[in-house]
């Protein structure tokens, strides 16, 4: 089973993850998170590429890049980790690249994007989406102590253009679960664990 | 202007560019001349990962790495020189990508290598390419002093379906002129700057 969660910083992604790994692993299921882009060689060094803030790159070569770490991370670790029936937990996948490199930089046509993302992620889909949703006062609020790397450096109207796309592909696919992200966390947890009983 | 180079490894490419260029800038062009992949910072870090025969690389991970280097590559660089209509000469370009990821590899749809290389090069086509055409056995006896990098490493029926692809994409596209690489040099430089008045 395959499950990722999506939203903007702030939005909690990290601390439900841990959490729901906890309650999984409790209840005797092999479960292993990774975050995007990263979790192979490979990976982590693209991850360094792109989120140095020092290093100047093209909005395409950005897409491709984040591309390229998934499908390594794909092909090496969770195709396998799928195949011995483990659940795999994503912290971002290719809902984030449409909606930070599709909608959020606007300068590549969606559908090129999604051409990119059924190549890179060799026809994987996610079993599971859950959306924590924030509104960018909320995020500004919760990340204002982080120092920015080379994304988060990219200016309001950029992540109010992202968060559309994290909207529009909620109404849009079926595998998506909106939660308010501005809840607490327990009631974050219990809603996701609720939902989760249901497969 | 936008000239590249097709071929497999000992067909001569590097040799004939070096002469071009050098026939170009004596009769007073602006000539720059890039190696793929390569030619950027992160392009030549992407390089670095991709011939390293330490490295195991997925063959979609292979395909969007050779691409987003190639993305950075025009951006940064050929897209600012051609727009000061410099000549630019490219020591392979997609063309080898459909060759070696796609017909060689195999493992990814040619169409899904099509898409990647139209995201990847911007919309940019060459003016024209001179493919190199070399036998497998000529190739072998020209390179056999040579270390081999991971990609050289791929085996004879490889290389063969990458021969196959050059062909076909020669039949197929216009801008492809084919020359004999097992010619003496003077004469394939002959050929190339024949061809090249016509422009």
């Amino acid at each position: 089973m395959l499950i990722t969660f999506e939203g903007i910083d702030g939005s909690g992604k990290s601390t439900q993850i841990a959490l729901l790994k906890e309650s999984l692993v409790e209840s005797g299921k092999k479960v292993k998170v990774f975050r995007e882009p990263g979790g192979t060689g490979i990976s982590e060094l693209i991850r360094g590429m792109l989120l140095n803030p020092e290093i100047k790159i093209d909005p395409v070569t950005e897409l491709l890049l984040f591309s390229s770490a998934r499908s390594q991370l794909i092909a090496e670790k969770i195709k396998p980790l799928l195949e011995q029936n483990a659940v795999v937990i994503l912290d971002r996948f290719y809902d984030s690249t449409t909606a930070y490199q599709g909608y959020g930089r606007k300068s590549i046509p969606l559908d090129q994007v999604h051409q990119i993302n059924e190549v890179a992620s060799h026809g994987l889909e996610p079993d599971i989406t859950f959306y924590l949703r924030l509104s960018l006062e909320e995020s500004a609020k919760r990340t204002i102590h982080m120092q920015k790397d080379r994304m988060e450096q990219a200016g309001i109207e950029f992540f109010e253009r992202v968060i559309q796309g994290f909207d529009t592909l909620a109404e849009q696919k079926k595998r998506f679960v909106v939660i308010d992200g501005s809840d607490t966390t327990e009631k974050v947890h219990q809603q996701i664990v609720d939902k989760l009983k249901g497969f």
